[in-house]
């Protein structure tokens, strides 16, 4: 049987009622019981880690038995796993639903085959509607989960000789006001902002994404790197979020950390020392620098060291976009496989 | 009275004729004269340094006396100095020329004033006929003679963070075939290409101009800068042209040289010495930045010091054009006045 196009309405409202729960270590997802014919009968949405899951959500507004022969529209594959609440595909069975129409199948080793268990169960399945719409509400999360961590962003700012200071330290500004603004708005969109002590100890950076001297309605939520203590006075210390601190250089650790606590995206601010050590580690999914046209010659690199030391062990990096902002230049950059084909015969 | 249609004409063979003559330490100049009737009575062009100026090698080829009441179509104002040669403008007051119609003015201190001394002669004078032409023919000739000495490019080639090579000195190659043949192009446009002993001792460049294997027909005079000699059995030996060796460090002095030996325009190729030592000193006119998108890191820096140790010091660079050159991209710049006012505004 195709999908109706209530179906594909409901389906629609699913995604708004997905949109609201929090980004975090699940996936929004939002659902839509409708009535054998065709009427909203409930709606509910994932509120984040530790609560129900959409389809529970959305069942538990109904009085027991209402659901009886019911639609589930729902914008992920219901799971099959027991977690702190039991597997959806089973809470949908007992509710005695007929039908389920969802938008992605659920990519969990641990908790996909809720559609097989389903059908098994002799309700009739149906997937693919809007998973364009879909994936790219949870696009963040897909990616976190594929990684195993945080997508990583490795910013920075240089001279077209890459420094990223003068000799004495002064660095304010390499970049123009087109340049800062951009960064501003890329922090906006990141979940974590983090740098290393010494940017802290040197900059006293106050790491909230702004527009103007408005702070942005979304903020990142501020990470400090290193074993030197954050003075008690620091910025940081009155960003909305509450920062956070590891004593630690074990990036390995921090992104692990930052995963669980649901954050999906970092974006790693500097300085040179700890923007080096992602790149080292090969820790860094993208790179951002803003190339100013400007020479400063001394011993304020941008980058330091980053692990290579004969040229066919440069990283080389293919760069998405080169965005003009004034009379700056961005690079938008991943790094590029070594052993993808059609890069050998560029160099 | 009004330049005639057969005077035009004349002016553009005077213009062909004008570039059959060296790139030099004098301009290239070439005139035509013709009889009143219109017809051309003799051409002449300037063969360089030394030799005699177009009006002269015009007239020397007419017996005495049939250059009277002529006309002389000349690219540059007849000079007014005594040189090897007599002033130009006697030359034609002598040989009873009527009018003279000419394109661009002398720039020159001493000998400029032709036209006031035809004049006071009594002869007829036009000027600013294809004066945009002449002053392209002439143009790496009048910089030269503005700026006092040879135009200076200054080129490297950079890894996005500012390297000129690996760690261990590797660097062939980090830009790709198109920045590559880009540089060759460039290359044989300059009268002079520099390098510091630096490079000949450890890449022993052939500093050629190249097309592919091919050599372009123009070839830069290869120069090495610096103490150290160079090998006996060293490529730049092999070039088209006896390279100039300087055993100095005194770039003022080398570029003086270079200038009266009628070098317009020289090509500096490296290395990371060199090329800061020309910026530092305030001797670039143009910088060409090769940027690959490749990461480095390490301690061979395309640029070193360049006498800048505040933020406010920085040599701020006016990018002309952005180059894409396959995966590479080229910064085509010039150094900003710091005094512009259009620039206090944009950092
Ligand atoms: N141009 C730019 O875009 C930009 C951006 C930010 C900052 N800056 C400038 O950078 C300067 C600060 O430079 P920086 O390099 O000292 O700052 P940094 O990279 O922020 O901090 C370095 C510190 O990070 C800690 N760290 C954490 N993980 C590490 C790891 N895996 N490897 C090494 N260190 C690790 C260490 O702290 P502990 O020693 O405490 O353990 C280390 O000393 C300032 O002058 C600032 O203005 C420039
Ligand atoms: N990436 C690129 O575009 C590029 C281009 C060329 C070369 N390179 C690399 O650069 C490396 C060589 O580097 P380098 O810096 O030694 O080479 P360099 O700049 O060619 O040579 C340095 C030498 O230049 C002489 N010199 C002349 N005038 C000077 C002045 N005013 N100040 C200082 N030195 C002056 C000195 O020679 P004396 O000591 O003999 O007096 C000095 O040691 C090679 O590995 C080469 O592959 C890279």
């Amino acid at each position: 049987m195709a999908v109706t196009a209530i179906e594909q309405r409901a389906m629609d409202r699913a995604l708004e009622l997905a949109a609201r729960g929090p980004r975090g270590v699940n996936p929004q997802v939002g659902a839509v019981l409708l009535s054998p014919a065709g009427e909203v009968l409930a709606e509910g949405w994932h509120r984040g880690s530790g609560t129900a899951h959409a389809e529970v959500d959305a069942l538990s507004k109904l009085p027991p038995g209402a659901a009886r022969g019911a639609t589930a529209v729902v914008t992920l594959e219901p799971c099959n796993h027991t977690g702190r609440t039991g597997p959806c595909a089973v809470a949908l069975i007992e509710a005695g639903v007929a039908r389920v129409v969802y938008a992605l199948d659920d990519p969990g080793e641990v908790s996909g085959g809720g559609a097989e268990r389903l059908r098994a169960a002799g309700v009739d399945v149906e997937s693919g509607v809007r998973a364009a719409e879909a994936e790219a509400l949870i696009a963040s999360w897909l990616t976190a989960k594929r990684l195993g961590r945080p997508h990583v962003t490795v910013k920075w700012a240089q001279s077209l000789d890459g420094r990223a200071a003068a000799d004495d330290g002064s660095s304010r500004w390499i970049t123009g006001p087109e340049a800062r603004a951009d960064v501003h708005r890329r922090r906006a969109e990141a979940d974590a902002i983090v740098v290393g002590t010494g940017t802290v100890l040197a900059d006293d950076p106050a790491l909230t994404a702004r527009d103007g001297d408005a702070l942005h309605p979304r903020q990142p939520v501020p990470v400090v790197i290193g074993a030197r203590a954050t003075p008690a006075h620091a910025a940081v210390h009155r960003h909305p979020h509450a920062p956070l601190f590891y004593d630690t250089r074990e990036l390995p650790a921090v992104l692990a950390d930052l995963h669980d606590r649901g954050h999906h995206s970092v974006f790693v601010e500097g300085g040179p020392t700890l923007a080096s050590a992602f790149v080292a580690a090969g820790l860094a999914d993208r790179v951002l620098a803003y190339v100013a046209p400007v020479l400063l010659g001394g011993g304020r690199l941008a980058l330091t060291d980053i692990g290579v030391s004969r040229i066919d062990e440069a990283r080389r990096l293919t760069v998405e976009e080169w965005v003009p902002l004034g009379a700056d230049l961005l690079a938008v950059a991943r790094f590029t496989d070594p052993h993808a084909p059609e890069q050998e015969g560029a160099w």
